[in-house]
């Protein structure tokens, strides 16, 4: 299969004039932050987390749908999905008029089941992992006659997703590199798309998780490779191969595929939640983790990344931020043995408040090995301006009358 | 001292064309959600926490700092502020190349002397309360011929703040209402100046939080009031008086003045976190606080609000949207009671997660008066999709074999 036996651009400016108004054209922001730590010329920020549903993954929907024969819209259709691409298409079902179904494994979360629901589609819950829902979305559709919406090997999907595509060049004219996160590939293959018809020249570079990494494999074997299993925060992209489809695309149309871990992820979404004032899921800052720890060397050029996605609850959210501080030694926790409870206890809040930190957590902790059964043991959690900074507290709190710094997280 | 005498809507369109491309044309991001939630016919949330600097100071102490003489320019200026404002007269001064001196109390965080100091101003940390430090630069001022830029009272500053009123209505035509955070004035009286020379009809609207109301009773009685303190966690709108100019103006040229609650303004953060995507400071969202409050009558009509700043700590945030998720009754903490531990505790785990809901956090919990000596209790945090969802989950866990619920937030 070539890839232009799958989409080609012309099918992208072609799904750009249907989806009209229907999606939010978003906006690319720029941002002097992660030039300057990427070395790049200029970074653009394409925000699909603002997009309807909180993802891109409405464009392919609507535009898959939009095209289903009258019969096939008479019987409404189904799909398989725990995360974005369900909103998308019961957003997608809303809005043209057809009844869709969505099969969703029984670990979904509350929140993203009253979503779907919220936009109208019958949630059928079925499956203890994605793979059984997948097998009863496609009997259900067998059965009842429904049309089933891959959430990402199909061309009208693929067109779809490319629209971000021609929006990324409107906005942000001439990129050397475009960053964009991949788990099955739709998104990737849509975008590559449509900029290679515009300029070959471009660079269209593939993110990826450590722990769910089989572009790629796939792509230097050149055929389809399947990870035995994942393991990664990016939920989103927490896929096991490419399809027939976006594999045949990916090959021609995308450069390269790079990695990040987990852990540069989380430090991604801090970045563009501390700088860029914007909440992105784990998946979809994977771009940007790919610009802040050097996986693509963007050094002089003028980048986009795709900001694919903001669907995390709020807790989530905050522990990935905070994994990301400790990441950047913004936050340390340290474990204090207070000489003199509670009058020691105030000398530490004094003490971080006067040198400009936060004292974001203090505990009184369990006692364990090593304590001094005459001093209190106390955990604190600090937020502040920098590793130096937070050394500076810290000393400052261990040469305070009746506290000592036992252990903090930042001698690591 | 009439509006008209501190600033019309030609000053504020010859600042635009000052501005040119030094500020983001921010984006103006419509929200359905909020539509809905406050019964409007469309909202617009105009985001200049994504400007640079983080927020909308930039506009006015760039306007300013602009038209400074030679001489003055030579010398450079200096003006007192733990936040924002401090960040827009570094960043202009950068830009300009006009050498700035910023005056911080000794409190202010770490984080923020950084930022400041990185767009090249000299700190000054002066002062344990902001009109100590605000003295010391009046001083400095007179010692070394350094011209003050004010936060607000000032025409140039007011001018260049009213761009932000040009941007809305060009991106978000003919607005019934116009929602702005009101701290010293300065913001809300150069959009009012922008837009109701436009359009007299528009209402222009500002925001206060109850701990920090002064405007409205001071345009009441029309003469500035001023209050003995104030009490908000929305801190950058934590001022106790409007000063001359920006009472001349809002006198004219505002509508109305109404109030919102620090749980209000959390609730506004989580929302805009949640659905926005967007991280804004509580002073940033206080017009959407009235939005979701319903403090302002917006049924049916088309409706901006400001969201003027996004500099907040990241522990901060998340300590904001977990207040916010508590008052939309997505969050609960609860006290278990375990039998047989921890074997119980796995159950606890087991349960929620197969609801959907979020288990955030789980300690083995201090023994309290009332504990049943042959439990073990046990806290836990959980986020969920309503109050319905949370009831329902913590049912299920009152039916689980060794696990009983002793009480929870849910209970208020």
């Amino acid at each position: 299969m070539n890839a232009d036996d799958v989409v080609t651009a012309a099918d992208v400016r072609a799904d750009r004039d249907r989806l009209g108004d229907v999606v939010h054209r978003t906006p690319l922001d720029t941002s002097t932050t992660l030039a300057e730590r990427s070395g790049a010329a200029a970074v653009g920020l394409k925000l699909e987390n603002v997009q309807r549903t909180g993802s891109f993954k409405i464009r392919g929907a609507y535009n898959r749908m939009a095209q289903l024969a009258p019969d096939e819209r008479e019987r409404g259709v189904i799909t398989a999905s725990a995360g974005n691409h369900a909103q998308g298409v019961a957003l997608a079902g809303d809005l043209l008029g057809v009844e869709t179904t969505v099969v969703v494994p029984e670990v979904t979360p509350a929140a993203k089941v009253e979503a779907t629901r919220g936009y109208g589609a019958e949630v059928v819950v079925e499956g203890d992992i994605y793979e059984r829902s997948y097998e009863h979305a496609l009997e259900l559709a067998e059965r009842e006659g429904l049309t089933f919406v891959h959430p990402f090997d199909d061309a009208a999907v693929i067109a779809g997703q490319g629209t971000v595509g021609l929006e990324i060049v409107e906005a942000f004219p001439d990129p050397d590199t475009v960053l964009v996160s991949v788990g099955g590939g739709g998104l990737i293959s849509g975008i590559a798309t449509a900029l290679k018809a515009r300029d070959p020249d471009v660079r269209v570079v593939g993110v990826q998780p450590e722990g769910a990494a089989h572009a790629k494999p796939s792509l230097e074997a050149r055929e389809i490779r399947e990870l035995p299993g994942v393991d990664t925060v990016a939920e989103g992209i927490a896929d096991t191969r490419l399809l027939e489809k976006t594999f045949a695309v990916m090959s021609e149309r995308v450069d390269d595929v790079v990695a990040v871990s987990d852990r540069e992820l989380a430090v991604a979404v801090t970045v563009l939640a501390e700088r860029a004032k914007t909440v992105a899921e784990a998946a979809g800052a994977a771009p940007v983790a790919a610009l802040l720890s050097g996986a693509v060397d963007v050094r002089g050029e003028r980048v986009a990344a795709v900001v694919s996605g903001g669907n995390v609850n709020l807790s989530e959210h905050a522990e990935l931020t905070r994994t990301g501080l400790h990441e950047l030694d913004r936050y340390a926790e340290a474990r204090l043995a207070l000489d003199g409870w509670p009058t020691a206890l105030g000398r530490v809040a004094e003490v971080v408040e006067a040198r400009g930190a936060e004292l974001d957590a203090a505990e009184r902790a369990r006692r364990t090995a090593g304590d001094d059964p005459n001093r209190t043991p106390l955990s604190v959690g600090i937020e502040g301006a920098g590793a130096e900074h937070l050394r500076e507290v810290l000393a400052a709190l261990d040469a305070r009358d009746g506290v000592a710094v036992v252990s903090s997280t930042l001698a690591r």
